[in-house]
Parts: C-alpha cells; structure tokens; sequence
C-alpha cells in the first residue's frame, strides 16, 4: 500500500538533499513517487507560500500566517497528496504538519492543542506514515541557510525562535513511535547512511 | 465609547449604499469613522481575498477557503479595526464574521460549532457590537450582481447555495438582539428610512 513518508527539520538541517536521498531509494524499488513541499505544491498552495514568505511593510499576525500554513495543506493534501496515494504512487514530502506545531506552536507560542484542533477541523486523522526528522543546532542551519542565499520572512527571526522550535520538533520527535530521528550534524554521507538505515528498517517492519 | 458596526447580506442587497448612509448618519454626529470590507481591507488581507474570488483552474477546497477567510479577517481586525476603535474612531464593516457563518457554513455546509471554533482560537471574543442583516431572495440579489459585471468565484454559486446562506443568514439574525433585520427588497428609500430607524433606535439605547 502506497506511503506517505515527511521529512521535517530546521531550515540547513539538509532536508532537500535527504530528500533526493529517499526518493531515489525508492525508485530503485520500482516505486512511484510524488514530491510535495510545503507551504506549497499546488498553484493555489503556492500562491499561499509566497505570502507566507515574503518580506510585508503589513505586520503578519502568527494566527493568519498559521491559518495560510493550513489552507495551503488542505489544498494540497485534496489535491495533490491523496489522489496521489489513490492512485499506487508514494508521496515524499519536504515538510508536513509538525512544521506547523513547531515553528507556529514552538516558535511563535501559538498554544499546540489549538494548532491541533484546527488540524482535526480541517484534515481530520490524515497524516504522514513514516517521518524523518533532521535534527540540528539551529546556529549551524541558520549559517548554512544564509551561505545560501537572502533569508526569507522566518527565517529571520532571532535564533531564539529556532531554538523553541527544534525544542518542540524533539518533543513530538520523542512521542511518535513512527518517526526516527537523524542526527543533521553528521557529514553529508553520515547522514545518508542513518536515513537509508532508518528507511530500511522501517521498510521491512511495512512487509511483517 | 468607539463602536464596530456591520453591514451583512448577499450580493446585490444594497450593502454599499447602506454603508454609505450609516457613514454619513455617523459623520453627522461628528464620529470618526474608518470603512472596512471583508474579505480584505489591508494590504495583505486583500492578497487573500484576491485568492478566494479569483476563479482558478485548481478547485479551491471549501477548508482553505474558510481558513483563508479567517486569515484575512484576523489582519483586518488587528491591523486595522482595534487600532481604529482604540482612536477613538468607529468602525463600519462591509461583512464580518457571519458572512463567514453564511458563505462557508450555511453555503459550503461546514459545521458552523467548527466555525465558530476556529473563529474562538483566532480572534477570542472580539466581534461587532451592531449588525444590520439586509435579507432579500437571493434570486433578485443575483440578478442584481449580474447587471454589474462579471460575477467572481463565489457568486458564481447556484441559487440553491445562496438559499442555504440567506437561510443561516436569518437564523444567526433572529438568535442576537444587537442586529436589525432590515428589508432590502423595499425600494431604496425604504431601505435607507429602515436603516436610519434602526441607526437612531440603538444609538438612544447606547447612550442609556
């Protein structure tokens, strides 16, 4: 039965490379595989993302930046994600929900039960099979994002806000037995090895 | 003290020239008075209601557009209307709240207890101290809109859609005591007395 398998982590925790890393896994497999990132992935999505990220003279309210993080869910989700399952592909998502409980929840204080109940409103129980989880200091994924290029709207908020994000990425990290955490701090063929070992695993405990 | 009035009703109701008239009647009395419309009113919550009327080949699911309504709706309050009220300015809204109850609950069909929670976990308590619902058939609303133009996504609805919203319409008017049912089928005239009737009869019961 098609997966729906998210990669979650700060910005620089190296998720597009892992990503490339599992779908290519995959292939190999002869799976069918659908790439999604979010906010974004569908026209309408993406027209959500660009709001999220641009720079505003307009002060966004983190409630109106956490109802755009979810609009551009459910439209992805309905339009991109599910058909996708429903037709034997896998999806490979760059982001999903916990992005939302942390950067909205951890980050910006917005209380996690709230987050959910907007969640259950809006998507009810749908949600990733198997996460990865990239998890690093977020003083070196911020200078990796800014080696990068301009930093967009939250990604210039102070290392403080990151730091109660990746709290909270541990904390839902620790609690969801479908989830392996990958240490981002290893070296680029480090980190391979963890994620096509937790990939594996978790592949062949799918088939019992 | 500052007041938040709301004009509510379907397209083609006469919601513009009855704003028009309670911002003269107020400005009359010397009040300050600030216009809103939703979806809208700030620079950013205008970029969402472009979303939700432009008509797009991707389906927009009703959840993103609810969420999006509220998202807007959130700058609009925080950006604009309580920094008006706290001026010291009153405030006269084209559509708040209930067009959201109407359009997405009684419309779409989505539960109104979701609505409203979600309206809860965004914006608290906060909402229109006096509401003026002007209700019409819908069918000579539409014709109405039609004369004007091109009819944008939601207005391109069928009868049947607006019958449920003017059906919720009517049962949020007749469960709060702070909104006046006004007539809008009466020439404009008629609807202008109406609405000055009902301006004149709260005002004397606010000054008590």
């Amino acid at each position: 039965m098609s997966q729906f398998i998210v990669i979650e982590g700060l910005e620089g925790a190296g998720k597009s490379t892992v990503h490339a890393h599992v779908v290519a896994w995959l292939q190999a497999r002869g799976i069918s595989v659908v790439n999604t990132r979010e906010p974004g992935g569908t026209p309408l999505a993406e027209r959500m993302r660009d709001l999220v990220k641009e720079v505003h003279d307009e002060p966004m309210t983190m409630e109106a930046e956490l109802l755009l993080m979810y609009a551009a869910r459910v439209q992805l989700v309905r339009n991109r994600i599910q058909p996708a399952l429903a037709a034997d592909c896998w999806v490979v998502g760059d982001r999903h929900d916990w992005s939302s409980l942390a950067y909205q929840g951890g980050g910006r204080g917005i209380d996690l039960q709230l987050i959910r109940q907007i969640k259950q409103a809006v998507l009810g129980d749908f949600g990733p099979d198997f996460i990865l989880y990239l998890d690093l200091d977020p003083a070196i994924g911020l200078a990796r994002a800014q080696e990068r290029g301009k930093l967009d709207r939250i990604e210039q908020e102070q290392l403080s806000f990151f730091q109660r994000t990746r709290a909270t990425y541990l904390a839902l990290a620790a609690a969801e037995p479908n989830c392996r955490l990958i240490d981002a701090s290893l070296d680029e063929e480090g980190v391979k090895e963890a994620v096509l070992t937790a990939l594996e695993q978790w592949f062949v405990s799918l088939a019992k």
